[in-house]
């Protein structure tokens, strides 16, 4: 039995993932109601221009700024399987950070932490392997988000990186905990989310799509809830959200 | 009369610049004979994978590395002339900048210095407004290679960024001092390009395509000469250069 | 005074912009309100499946066909200026073309006219080598899409194209009868659309951005009104092209 | 026990396999050696300019041209594996099949063949529903080239698309008969591909990597062997595979 976790909760989205005049997520009106920004890197979503603007635009805000790198795959939008060497991987990696980086630097703002997006997260979930290739590519010292009770934690773990856990507002669990990766994601009912973010919250359980109850194990690692700016009504379900993160915050870190 | 040039004088070239499968220069076989690379950044050439490795060999050969971005353009190996504004200029250096320095942060080398590539530095000659919007993207206390004479010298001073100016082994002059950029590099007869480089090392001037000598203002201006590692037979033509740079040195600057 | 077009008049859009998970255009809203569409082929917008996808929607709402090359340039959606050989230029509207047809062969519907898109269509008004190296790319019997009175239709008539002229709902025109190229499309007040699209069918003119008035020389060619699905509101701004062109056919041309 | 094959045997070899400036084989070099070229599309390798020279060439030297199209991933040369669905399959194939018969209706030369190349070639040859996805998106009439007795024959049979046999000249095989697929390839010993050329035609096996005899059971199938343009020293070893080939000829269907 995990229980309620011992930190106080926090929100990230992804930000930034239009592609030259295509936009997806309404950033600006995400941007007030959370506290993390997983910003993507050109690979998967995203372009320099895209980038500026939207670190500049977190900054505004005390968003803080992490690096989203994703698969080469700007079609798919990094969310079609692809299987890379160790060494591409790692590349790949520092690529793409440093990329962002560059944006960083110049507003002199810190890089708060890296959180792989979409397949390539859920194969660092499964793959020890693919894990600990994507985290050598990591600047020393910066944290990873990511799924607890994986191979992102195991690997995090081994390679002496800071683990931040996340639990999940719009994406499905399977039974095992692991996620449900779709091209495109749905619209959710905010009730529902409020509930799943709340009883992720105080019992580190969630319902899974078998019906059946999953167990993230969170254990001591700082909690970030993750949603996304791609989900249709995606306003909605971060205020939801943010609803539900609050009363927990409030009710269980009262001094904070 | 400008004269003999008031440094000693040093070589770059371009390095890096396959792309996946494919490759161009013999790097390997360059590396010994010069003192500064450009590093291809993923735009024009490159990938994360041969950044990755041509940054480690760099290091160590004591060559020093320098960031080479490029129009986002690898179908036209960045010689095809682009229009962006202002802002997508400045945020694709930025990016590319930064995303070779995750690759030398990784490694503690430093960043040397900034050359734009191809069709890029020819705009940045010819419009101030395009060198200062590309200037604006190089990282603080970064210099700069560029041509004398021509608006990327008035851009860096107005700036406040080093210049370090160049000048051309395999690349022809117009009579006005402008290079002639070609899609595809020509072979050099090796005993053409020693005269070349020691007659541009000792006079600042240069034979122009329309048989006409050029002037090449490097002023008080470090010297860097450039070779293309994408011209057949380029390693000849490297030798050629160094040959004539060491003797140029040894005469001009026993000491050093 | 060219007075009234000779034709019924006919309207197209631009169809099949989106790009993976990216989206521009009410593609399915605009589909029962124009007679044309041209669609992206994947260098400037758009990807083989979404192209599959708009093909099949097309035929089944008896759209015409044409098809919509651009510059390899998806992240400036083909509205930057770039700089292509004549070959390349010819090349790439083969290779376009031709993958269009792939699915137009597959469902066995005729490929109905060509048009160059965005910038590219800009170069061809004013450059006729630039028409022409792009008109040689066109398969022969199928017709060019283009603005009348300048280099586009000079090239067709050259090349022995047969060329339909177009009007402009919702671009502005320069004084000189040009076009006003802009990255991102700007919203219309559809009142306005109405009476430009009106004036434009009873007299070839049109209001320029300077406040006087251009003339459009459509001549005896038939006449297609432009519209573009990424327009802001666009769906109202059809209709009322939609409600213009009805208007004018059946004052002008009742029997037709 | 398959015995020598039913047919003369014939030699394919992939073709315009560069981008941009970059170049990978000596195709000009290996035009008069053999029978039919698979043309790469764009996706994993060429380019329309690349494209149109390479039909005319081929055309030129009366080479068949069949079209090899391969996974979107110019980086990885489509010898990675990425996961698309059946619908982005067919879709990828009928543009590329589409792109490359763009060039082949300008000349007026039929499409002899569709070839899969590269990782999706191995995925076909591996996954009965990639086979049919793939061959769904080939024209109607055009046969496939592939690897008997791999999910690539079963498709093609339940599509009713003639299917072309392939024995490999310059890959090794595993010892299930299924094929080696590096990223890079590997120099050969031209005597042992004169030798496993023989011994495939003759007997249809040939000698795997552990060391075992695999056969390749190309029954009644038409036959063509392959050699590939990227592997270090082709053209010897398209001589080598010319030499065997002619003899088997001679020897096997010496009136043909």
């Amino acid at each position: 039995m995990e229980g309620p976790i011992k930190h106080k909760a926090l929100i990230n989205v992804d930000m930034g993932e239009g592609y030259g005049n295509w936009s997806i997520g309404p950033d600006a009106d995400l941007l007030p109601l959370v506290d993390h920004a997983n910003i993507a890197c050109g690979f998967h979503a995203s372009d320099p221009l895209i980038m500026m603007e939207t670190v500049q635009n977190c900054i505004k805000h005390g968003v803080k700024i992490g690096a989203h790198p994703g698969f080469p795959d700007l079609q798919g939008f990094g969310r079609r399987e692809m299987k890379l060497t160790p060494d591409e991987l790692t590349a790949m990696i520092v690529y793409q950070v440093g990329a962002l980086k560059g944006f960083l630097d110049r507003e002199g703002a810190p890089l708060h932490h890296v959180k792989p997006h979409g397949m390539l997260y859920g194969m660092c979930c499964k793959d020890y392997e693919t894990a600990k290739a994507v985290f050598l590519g990591i600047p020393k010292g910066v944290p990873i988000f990511g799924l607890a009770g994986t191979c992102m934690e195991l690997a995090a773990r081994d390679l002496g990186i800071e683990f931040i856990a996340e639990f999940y507002a719009d994406v499905k669990y399977n039974a095992d905990s692991s996620l449900v990766i779709e091209r495109k994601k749905r619209p959710w009912n905010t009730d529902e989310v409020y509930a799943r973010v709340t009883q992720q919250l105080q019992t580190s359980t969630a319902p899974a799509v078998d019906g059946s109850t999953c167990t993230i194990p969170v254990k001591n690692h700082p909690v970030s809830i993750c949603c996304h700016s791609d989900v249709p009504g995606c306003v909605e379900v971060v205020k939801a959200t943010r609803a539900a993160v609050d009363a927990f915050n409030k009710s269980y870190f009262p001094g904070a």
